[in-house]
């Protein structure tokens, strides 16, 4: 079965390379991005500027290789890749809870993204607590790790960089 | 831009037409599923035990018309589709966060399902609370309807059953 999508526009946001690029919105200490949905989609953005943050479901373009086991940015071990958010997924589609602070036409204005600049957008949902917010849900190996890296080193883009220095956010301890 | 992606499994549910098909995994109560994962791709599903809900991504393979301004089931005016989670987007892509029971080998055993049968299952993530719950996260229209529906009735899927009578779920008159 082959499914087909399109791009119905693209996120814009200051990260032009996977080293260094936050690994979650949680992460993302407020980082600004646009959403640029392509003209024909506007009319899909009404009512939307109620919304303290819409979940954007993208394609993780960057990414050329799948793995089934994968030692996520926030572990030491090995994971099976579904129970992980690492992006080298068999479909790499990626979803991000943003903060929306503004609507201007076809464009929102965002904050807290984690997303490659020029990233395909394939969707955008609302954020509704109701459905989406499970404050005590246990979370695995997540819950146990020590391992409190924020940003992205190459290990999912085959790029040849060595991991970003950054010894705050990659050190073995937890705050 | 084309993109293509392939179905990695499919959702086994008791649900196996849109009417009275519950609309979010909230309005579920508990309702039993099963997440097949097609043999390829089970390594992936390793550590995934710990986590006590995951989020479904899957094709809404059922819907065959896009709206960009769609009266949702949970309210009684217009909105545009991506202030809406309903199915009719112009990229059918439909995400739950599902309460996991159990695993063996490639089936995940679930509850709160709110899928039609024999979905084609597109990714799975695990839900991490500090990735995904954002409890008071103001939620525009939803915060402000009264129409308490929790399942769905023919309106996007192009059937020709009248809505489901339900006068519980379907009132407009919050609890």
């Amino acid at each position: 079965m082959q499914i087909q999508l399109v791009a119905i526009g693209k996120i814009l946001s200051p990260f032009t390379q996977p080293v260094g690029t936050p690994i979650q919105p949680a992460f993302a200490g407020g980082a600004p991005g646009q959403v640029v949905v392509n003209a024909d989609f506007e009319a899909g953005l009404d009512s939307i500027e109620g919304f303290e943050r819409v979940w954007l479901i993208y394609l993780l373009d960057r990414i050329t290789t799948t793995q089934l086991r994968v030692t996520p940015y926030r572990d030491t071990r090995e994971r099976g890749v579904f129970a992980t958010r690492a992006p080298c997924r068999p479909n790499a589609i990626g979803m991000s809870s943003v903060r929306l602070s503004k609507r201007e036409g076809n464009v929102l204005h965002v904050m807290d993204v984690d997303v490659l600049d020029e990233t395909p957008l394939l969707d955008i949902k609302p954020y509704v607590p109701q459905y989406d917010a499970y404050l005590g849900s246990k979370a695995g190996w997540v819950d146990s790790s020590s391992v409190n890296r924020t940003v992205a080193d190459g290990r999912f883009h085959g790029t040849t960089e060595p991991p970003a220095i950054d010894k705050e956010s990659s050190s073995p301890t937890n705050p």
